[in-house]
């Protein structure tokens, strides 16, 4: 390839680059070959090869988490995109930016029906913010320079880029540059007017935090409107990043369970939402209300999650004369090390104690974690991130695309067994890239939140056959034989002490080291 | 739940049963809860548990090449059939049945957008020969029936039936019967006759076969129609169950590589398709032809893979006078055993030497296994499977499937170390349901396909970067920890006496066993 005769796929690449996107997660097959090749030749691009396109999507949501910055994926036609969606599910509802590149096959091979053939354009729409098919190699960088475009709209989007065969190997006149992305609107101040008023009302009222109104100025606002005017501080259950720990501003989470989230939110006469969707429960049940906000409360959206949240809780603050007045943090709590049979509480002091200060703490811990949140909230400051599309196997994927975004971080991902087995060839990539990643593995050899749902329905004793669709057990998963086949470290603890122990020799490794803990 | 009131959920299972669905292979979730609890309740449906949706879709497709009878699945909302979409892809392509039943939120809680709402029939669209979405638990049982119809239409469909979770904890009436399938259509004495003065034509003539054809009284009788015509018999590339081996009808299969395929059909004059399609490269090159098939053929399409094939071959052998013809056969070669350093025609010798009688091999060797097809051919007598959809991460899914529909046959699945990854999962439930099942890893470390295709492009040397990209070193996988990990009895082999001896060890057993072959 001479260097004045850039194909489509060279020209791509060098527009990804041109556009800040320094990151490839790839799965690629023949009809990517080309951008293999090209990929190859341009060397200011990262590539990451991953076993299995779920780990490819959820690197790329994890590194947009971190660094705020789209990176490219590379995945195989249909089916190869088909394997990467409930990942980019779980961005999506994150909010995060994706530049999801798929290959197809040559334009003019699509309707002789050959065995990989498939709508990939279907395919990738339901989870897709923005979605192209590229149909000549002249303009493929163009589309790309779009696809960068849509990816960085605030706070993020998925955008795919479907690339058949020959717009990668034919001519391409050069790489194009994309628009810098335009800036997050800001809320009008009838908005923030009608918020103050909210707050100033002598009744009991929450502001409920969601997208990035937790972490950085916009918690810190926030915090400062609530020490003021006395409103309780909450976050959604689910949250994209949240900052967290020691020193930082306190807020609670809305829990999980309805009945839960319904009991704590149920005296509140004003609910004021900034970046944060109206409340309502992660299933419907036959017997519960699905929304879990009193009916008697009035709700007030501050901002949308893709406003600019800072500047609305500046406003906000303004408004209610709340600027500089010192907000509620959390303290470091002195917390002795338990230690002896394994205890969920048991757990969740341990991680508090030992977490690292600045960690990056992934939660896909489901219903071992469910008391982590207000355990931690002492801790060293850390981010604490959570799946937002509820697709289990988000926590392996997403530690490969935050380790590679802050590798100055330690990343922690807390993990239950069964959601860990979706996307366990994770492992391996961050084996390959050494990346500083310990992960946790809760193995309580079950789907124990399903078992808590099949309990709920019927007083009757379920027989062996429902109990076998629930247990990860006979046999028994050995995550230490699992971690090993991937080439991760890894280490068995069956106590607290032993839990302590590992967690030890993992944060003292800068590698991935991997520990199944018995429940 | 007292019997005289039958909810959704058990009007659907009871209705499987009614129409011969007796396996179910599931990944449930909380939306599907109501599902597990009627399979609790309904003896009469085998459920087996997957750890990933793949393995469950793969199984099905497994489960219906060999029994020829539909299995239903149970996904969890979009993402969950999302995961499973690659090997549905297979299925489609391999034209299995399938009843594949996927959970959705509750009929009023979509609305909500709460973290799983996905549009789920968009999601499985693409990937159904019919889809439904129930609206109503009255009508559950009635949709279930013609998702049976629609999966059992010859030779088979994927019909995906969505259920919201308000349609399965409603009350039903009851189960709902199925019609039983229609027999294919016949083709026309006009096409037989244009087949017939085809064959019967003063030039070369092949007949190539797909769908059916390569199996039972229809491969018999091309076989005889072959024999008295002097035309050659070729298969398709893939096949969903080809029988081969000693004693049976010799055929042979139109190869990958798009010089060879070209050249293995460049003579003939006449081509007859009975259940193949217009043989196409698998993949356009820029300077190859994507049809293989030379201009100068004719080309005559006796009969389309959902036309009855055993008649219409029955039709053209009775017009050329063929019936009764003593067919040609593959003979028992006596091969000896290979030992020593491991070639990749060495392996294929030591496996047609063991390959027990009546087993069922599911090929996913791509590179490695490029010459099985003819070292196989005087094998004991034994099943062939390929992916008809190309979409890897096949193979041990369906080993599952047909381990479960035949229990009495030994399932061989040859694996490349790449492919295997994808869908590592299924050991797993091999283990769990101590399924007679030999996996043979190859492991050569690389995916080897594309390093060919690589190369291919360029005389240049590619760099470390396209090299890392290609190769699943540093770390090596070592596929005993991961077989142990899942609860799999493994060994490993470094040259071919390693490997006939564990393959033995392989054969006498009667549960799963990997065997990791060092290549």
């Amino acid at each position: 390839m001479q260097s004045n005769s850039m194909n489509g796929a060279e020209s791509v690449v060098r527009t990804l680059v041109a556009g800040d996107v320094r990151v490839c997660f790839a799965n690629p097959g023949t009809s990517e070959i080309h951008f293999v090749a090209a990929l190859d030749r341009v060397k200011e691009i990262r590539c990451v090869l991953t076993l299995f396109e779920g780990v490819a999507t959820g690197a790329a949501d994890g590194y947009f988490r971190m660094s705020e910055v789209p990176a490219a994926t590379l995945l195989h036609l249909g089916p190869g995109l088909a394997n990467g969606l409930a990942n980019l599910h779980n961005a999506k509802k994150a909010r995060s930016g994706i530049v999801n590149i798929v290959g197809q096959h040559a334009t003019y091979h699509i309707k002789l029906d050959a065995p990989l053939s498939s709508d990939v354009e279907a395919i990738g729409h339901p989870f897709s913010d923005w979605i192209r098919v590229s149909d000549n190699s002249a303009n493929v960088a163009n589309d790309c320079a779009a696809a960068i475009e849509a990816a960085r709209r605030p706070p993020g989007q998925i955008a795919t880029l479907i690339l058949p065969a020959d717009t990668t190997w034919g001519a391409a006149a050069g790489y194009a540059m994309s628009n810098p992305p335009s800036a997050p609107p800001k809320v009008s101040g009838e908005a923030v007017n009608i918020a103050a008023t909210a707050l100033r009302k002598d009744s009991r009222s929450v502001l409920i935090l969601g997208g990035g109104a937790v972490r950085g100025r916009a918690l810190e606002l926030a915090g400062q409107i609530a020490a003021k005017t006395g409103c309780e501080l909450m976050c959604e259950h689910l949250n994209a990043r949240a900052e967290r720990g020691a020193g930082r501003v306190h807020f609670a989470r809305i829990p999980y369970v309805v009945d839960q989230a319904i009991e704590a939110l149920r005296d509140f006469k004003e609910v004021v939402l900034v970046g944060a969707k109206l409340p309502v429960a992660f299933f419907a049940y036959p017997d519960r209300p699905n929304v879990l906000i009193s009916e008697n409360a009035t709700i007030t959206q501050l901002a949308n999650i893709d406003d600019d949240l800072a500047s609305a809780l500046e406003s906000l603050a303004s408004e209610v004369n709340a600027l500089g007045t010192p907000p509620r943090v959390a303290y470091r709590n002195p917390i002795a090390l338990p230690s002896g049979k394994v205890t969920l509480d048991g757990i969740g002091a341990v991680l508090a104690s030992l977490m690292p200060t600045n960690a990056i703490a992934i939660d896909e811990s489901l219903t071992t974690g469910r008391s982590f949140w207000s355990q931690m909230a002492g801790a060293n400051p850390h981010d604490w991130l959570n799946s937002m599309g509820g697709s289990v196997g988000f926590g392996l994927p997403l530690a490969v695309g935050a380790a590679i975004a802050s590798p100055d971080r330690k990343v922690v991902a807390l993990e239950g067994d069964g959601s860990a087995m979706y996307t366990l060839q994770a492992l391996w990539t961050m084996a390959r890239e050494q990346l500083d990643v310990t992960i946790v593995i809760f193995a309580n050899r079950a789907y124990r939140i399903l078992q808590g749902e099949l309990a709920a329905l019927s007083a009757a004793t379920p027989s062996s056959r429902a109990i076998d669709l629930l247990t990860l057990n006979r046999p028994n998963l050995d995550w230490v034989h699992l971690a090993r086949g991937h080439g991760v470290e890894a280490g068995r603890a069956i106590n607290l002490d032993e839990f302590a122990r590992e967690l030890g020799r993992a944060f003292d490794s800068t590698g991935p080291y991997l520990i199944e803990l018995i429940i």
